[in-house]
């Protein structure tokens, strides 16, 4: 799709130094665009491309304006600006409603006649579908499911017994959305399952990355809010419930009943136990293991920085040792406390 | 399903103290219980919760059942006998035997009478499926697979050749057993591929969760004993042995030809290190990294909590100096000793 | 198949030390195998099973034949001599070119005539499929995406738009390439999608474990170069780049726009921060944070070994205390000094 540069910045309320008139047809980073594409400014350290960058454009903020040579875009957050110039420049592929011939659909399935189901999808009794919903090749959607307006499974993506998706979500290949939780009764050593009979429920704009598996209910529902984004691989356990706007980056795991709050964001492969509280805006990095609640927003971590393989070997022995060094550091301060008695007295 | 609450409690020699011809037809947590619904208590912390709650009936243990307004069925393993009433009251989805017509099966496959091949389910050559299994929509079965009565292949399950399941076993969507280990060979810098010659495979009432993976042996076979029970997203390695009713929570991952013994519990991305040996009954924490043999019953755990960031960062820049912190306080302590020497010989 | 060991021997340039005519149809490991099978030895823990082992053959190194009473095959390098000698008893499952009436095939795909699409596959438009391919069941292959000669997709694969693979490639199971990045822009507090308009290509060689998930990248390609082994539920983010013959171990993750050199290797869950660089010739162990640039070959490592629970909350609660400890060895050492000085002084 091609756009006038002046249409676009005016889409996104950003002030246009240069001509309005020039045709933009792509995107690009600032070292690797060309001539009819727009690219941006967000991270400082790659500024010194904006004196050599052939883009037609460059979307940034006020303070770098005069150090690019081609017209520029200025905007107070030039990432979101970018997204949604992106987003106008490459729409999200359309599609004719419909099924495919080798999609099974059962037959008390009410489907939108604007929505479209893909080749070899399965759908199965009951089953609601929005208008504009996309779904996509191979996904399997189980009994009872509602998928509100605009939403889109990729490919491959199931949504087990009853489960809910708001409008405008985005669902990616081989996610699992309503996998019985991990419920178990032990039997004098022998585990036996414990029936999971609520369901999940996922609100509107919410996006889950590939691979994601969000469980079932064991009671109450498995919950999450508008706006949520899930990365891949991650693993959500039964009755959580994640607030509005919250992300998390890749193979991180939420362990069973934890409620997390609004606009959190957690590091790749953080781990958080279940039965716990995490407020709003509280954030995590990267390999964080949260073990009790969080109530305060905040910055939190537990990850250790990998480094040199036997450096860090003496390192752990150490720790191995730190109950001990306590109890002689304790020593030593009383033997020095001793030590200053005995010396200052002579001095009195 | 309703049942007499009579009937539920004696199905569990539980006693009842209320009305045996009660109706119960669902279940509840204690606070959001409704009349007509059978709720538990097995959690201390939410015992107050008993006075007010609107369940018909609660399964509790002896100790708490003066505090509850309800009937009550007295357990000495209450969530045991809410598993197991929670189970009558939902039984499994029934379903009706066949083949769904879009289903791929090979003429030489041995599929009993009683089993159900669902839709785009894919099952290949001298494949044997026994009585009541339920094959799900999308799964694949190679080659040379054997699955035994009463398992539940929930959708898009894919056993890779010559996998063995036993009876009863429930398998969660994306769940991949018997791809090839991560088998590689070096030729100077070059990694060349080691042929992956074993199988999976699984014992009974073994549960796998969504997206789960179990390799195949390289040689030998990858072994799941019975009553194993793995949560999502875990990874289990080429030649590993687990043994019977050895629980794993999601996001653990265990590395090639280690085993596992029974009654073992591992907390949510749990790492175990390939060739070592853990006994029975061994209890390893979320996020433990096991880099050596357990032989001895225990619980063990090398996790770090998560904290306020800049205390952990201080932390950690200690950590990498507590190889000197070792030093400083050896050399302190002989110093110490040196002035307790001076300090006391002139007291002598 | 069955071979003669002379052929086999000779197949890898290996010394043969016993009858060149000897038939062998199978491998097992030391201990277990029979009569008629090769077996291997690449561990010396392994060597006193020698005397015994009933295998007609054994590939070891020069100094352990002599232990051996059955035929020997000397290599440099065992592990390597045996990955190509069972590659040679077992070679791939042969297909029967064409496609299965099920799959799903867009009629502007390119699909060579010796390649084999499999049931319930389903291929969109302007795919290129190379000779030899094999399109497992269940996989779906967007639109766009070329799939050179001789690679094989073992079932349930997605690969989506515009996705390159390269010759002789292997992808196991749930594999998922070419999904979108984490992109997101922050609008106050709500998140806004970035459009992900790389792609994701892939090398020769390469090999993509069960359920691993591959991003597509933001604007630039995410690259795995020849060679690459990765393992199950790996995770590897938009943009980043993995040099050759670089291995990584099942759940590990690499984060946005990471470039990885050659011959790197990545123990299990592993977690790489974005926007680093990791030179050749790199290794970090597993459970390692790596949260800055490697740029110097050598072995690196954080992840810290699981141990008795108690003596572990103990060390836990004292890395918290290591800030006071380091400011009271500090304190110490200044009175000591100050000690030592009044000590000394009246010796003087």
């Amino acid at each position: 799709m091609v756009s006038r540069l002046g249409d676009l910045a005016a889409s996104v309320g950003a002030e246009l130094r240069g001509d309005p008139d020039l045709r933009i047809s792509g995107v690009g980073t600032l070292s690797g665009a060309t001539s009819g594409q727009i690219s941006f400014l967000t991270n400082p350290k790659y500024r010194h491309y904006l004196a050599d960058t052939k883009a037609s454009a460059v979307i940034l903020s006020a303070e770098y304006a005069e150090h690019c040579h081609a017209a520029v875009v200025i905007s107070d957050n030039p990432h979101l600006a970018y997204a949604r110039i992106a987003a106008q420049l490459f729409p999200p592929a359309r599609f004719e409603p419909g099924r495919h011939p080798s999609a099974v659909v059962d037959e008390s399935a009410a489907v939108d006649a604007s929505a479209w189901i893909g080749p070899c999808a399965v759908v199965g009794a009951d089953v609601m579908i929005g208008a504009g919903v996309y779904i996509g090749p191979g996904c399997v959607i189980e009994p009872g499911c509602k998928i509100a307006a605009g939403s889109r499974l990729v490919a491959r993506v199931t949504l087990c017994r009853d489960t809910e998706l708001g409008e405008r979500c985005l669902i990616h290949p081989g996610a699992v959305l309503g996998a019985d939780g991990f419920g178990l009764a032990n039997d004098q050593g022998r585990w036996e399952k414990v029936p999971q009979l609520g369901r999940v429920r996922v609100g509107k704009r919410v996006e889950i990355g590939a691979n994601t598996t969000i469980d079932r209910g064991a009671l109450d529902d498995t919950v999450l809010a508008d706006g949520v984004k899930l990365d891949n691989l991650i693993m959500i356990a039964h009755n959580v419930q994640v607030g509005e706007d919250t992300a998390m980056a890749g193979l991180s795991g939420v362990a069973g009943s934890t409620r997390i709050g609004r606009g959190c964001t957690f590091g790749g492969a953080s781990g958080v136990v279940g039965h716990i509280k995490i407020g709003d805006n509280v954030h995590f990095s990267g390999q964080a293991l949260v073990t009790r609640s969080f109530e305060q927003p905040g910055y939190y971590s537990s990850g250790l920085p990998a480094t040199e393989n036997s450096a860090w070997k003496r390192a752990v022995a150490r720790i191995r040792h730190l109950d001990d060094f306590a109890k002689r550091l304790k020593q030593l301060e009383k033997q020095v406390k001793e030590l200053l008695g005995n010396v200052s007295q002579p001095k009195d």
